[in-house]
């Protein structure tokens, strides 16, 4: 390895999210690694800090090039530099599509269990959320494609938004299963907003595909986000790039990101990413390598010391799904018990909805030493839960 | 002086706005500034990109209290820290505000000329814009009470948004003034939405009045906007705070800046900020001097060499407007002439709305040097649309 993912960092007191715990405490929930990011990036930063003169900011020719190099040389598609919009980040990105592509009181599809927060981006917003929830299934999830096809047919339904790869299951959607997808979504009438965010986090010889290159209907209707946030541990760079080829649809999207203040970058956003998409590579693969083995670490360790609990096969994110129904069907309490004795703070299946209630998520983005703290915690909470 | 006001940087290809002009141009347009920001500031960001960790980040208590330190310090007002929220920018709050105080279809109140982009936050969100236009007599603009209160009492009139100091004429609005248009907005239920981005730009002598402080019926009936942004020249640092006393009206416009994701500060907007609030100050008024100077320069340059032409006399912002109207009652035309001739670009009035088609608005925070250049090209550039 070229670069260090054992350092133990302390980063408690550093306004950090996810660090904003008792001192005893260990959060492994919120999707932010323990990691620093890239020597590059960190570079890259100090050197427009530099220049002293932070005033408005453009989206260079250079900013996209670089996306388009990430994505021809890491995932095999070479989208259109002319495709994309700079925008502040994934999440504010969906709201504004959800508010340009869908109407008020239409349904938004979604495939529960996933991330919570599409579900604020559609309710804020006084759309209806519709789910075609995923169906659970020796010990994988598979879609059920009767019911996708009935609720994307509801003339009501106007958007999807899809989780590519999926997060909390860890899920790698296949180029056919995106493929059927499309096809079912074009002949709704339904705009597929495709979050890649977790797309550059996978298991080697696992790689995402994006769902805008397995078909011409997919690249006609779809609005891919992707973002170095997940990838880079750069969740504040506020960076992302919307992806979409379509012009008249492109020309809608851009219009909402003006008005609502979400295309200008920030001083650091574009040679932050710059560099993160032309000299991160190596970093991306040591990174890779190092969560394949800490989820191969945290199943054995599960398989040994907890034999109730199933740990999902996920060969995406670094968020591990856990199936504790052997154990209950309110992982809520479980999470508070846990946290209560052991400290350890890891989330609660439910706030994804779905069969979420029967599951936990574990981010394993962290030193080897620290998971082993984690593991270490979540067996003397899960034994005092049992003795309650 | 302490800091260096006169180093001619070059800000070419350095995917300014502002500077995206041809090589013989010379932008004094955009209220960006051509100074380097304070030290503290690039230091403070410098640190933490040392850290190379830049996960999802909080606002802490140090920040709203460095907000609190320099209107105690540089206005003597302090407003409490609990009345504050961070934002990503006050155009974006603008925005937002918009939404969540009016409804689709009401009127907002402005007072043209006005920043421009104060309409499009109006406009963008179907509500319409209602113009209290100030009044120009005697070389300087007067808010004419009779219309402002009419218009106020106007039923679909639920929000104002106030310039304070006004941008582009240079007004320092007075607490007898602020607290006159307070009472008139609360007796008609109306919403103060105070954009004081240029409050910290005044000549010595001059100093602004944050409207919340003139009484309890401002602070009750308004949100306040403050950035470092203009004061430091840190507009890519995407860095604001809003000020609400008012616990409803606060509540409230919380939900609309969290739900809109303008709420979340990037890695590098809360340490810059602090650096900026208390260590700033000196570095602000050794600018100021320099602004007031470089105003100096140009209303004597004017006046001997282009003696058609009147020059504003205001206190605030670097931002200089000028009366063409001996000249032209087009000034974009005029602009296009002395930008074509000579290379300098000046903002034309137009966009401001009200009597603006008579006026200039020209960027002065550049070093004396650059300053002169552009009033050089000024002269040229007026004659010879003269000569057309």
């Amino acid at each position: 390895m070229s670069y260090d993912f054992s350092e133990m960092i302390d980063r408690r007191h550093t306004n950090s999210v996810k660090w904003d715990v008792k001192d005893n405490e260990l959060p492994m929930w919120v999707a932010d690694m323990d990691f620093r990011t890239a020597p590059a990036i960190v570079d890259a930063i100090k050197r427009k800090a530099d220049t002293g003169i932070f005033g408005y900011e453009e989206v260079p020719d250079a900013y996209f090039k670089a996306v388009q190099h990430w994505y021809a040389t890491e995932h095999n598609w070479t989208p259109q530099t002319d495709w994309m919009r700079f925008v502040t980040g994934v999440v504010p990105a969906i709201s504004s599509a959800v508010r340009r592509i869908s109407h008020v009181g239409d349904n938004v599809l979604v495939q529960a269990p996933v991330y919570n927060i599409f579900y604020n981006s559609i309710v804020n917003n006084g759309r209806h959320v519709l789910s075609n929830d995923l169906h659970f299934q020796d010990g994988t999830y598979v879609i059920d494609w009767d019911d996708l096809t009935a609720k994307l047919a509801d003339p009501l339904t106007t958007m999807m938004i899809l989780c590519n790869p999926h997060n909390p299951v860890g899920k790698v959607w296949q180029p056919a299963e995106l493929s059927r997808l499309a096809d079912l979504a074009a002949a709704n009438h339904v705009t597929v907003f495709s979050d890649e965010i977790h797309g550059d986090i996978t298991d080697a010889g696992h790689g995402y595909t994006p769902f805008a290159s397995v078909s011409d209907t997919a690249a006609n209707h779809s609005i891919t986000a992707v973002s170095p946030s997940k990838t880079f541990n750069v969740a504040a760079l506020h960076a992302a790039t919307l992806i979409i080829p379509n012009e008249n649809l492109r020309n809608s999207v851009d219009r909402g990101i003006n008005s609502e203040e979400l295309a200008e970058p920030n001083a650091f956003a574009i040679p932050g990413t710059i560099a993160a998409y032309t000299q991160g590579a190596e970093w991306v693969h040591e990174l890779n390598a190092t969560i394949t083995a800490n989820k191969q670490t945290l199943t054995t360790f599960i398989q040994q010391h907890l034999p109730k609990l199933q740990v999902i096969a996920g060969h995406a994110t670094y968020l591990v799904w856990i199936d504790c129904q052997a154990i209950t069907h309110d992982t809520q309490a479980l999470c508070d018990v846990i946290r209560q004795e052991t400290g350890l703070f890891i989330t609660a299946g439910a706030v994804y909805g779905g069969d979420g209630h029967d599951f936990v998520r574990i981010n394993v983005a962290c030193p080897a030493e620290r998971l082993q703290d984690g593991l270490d915690r979540l067996v003397q909470g899960i034994h005092a839960f049992q003795a309650k």
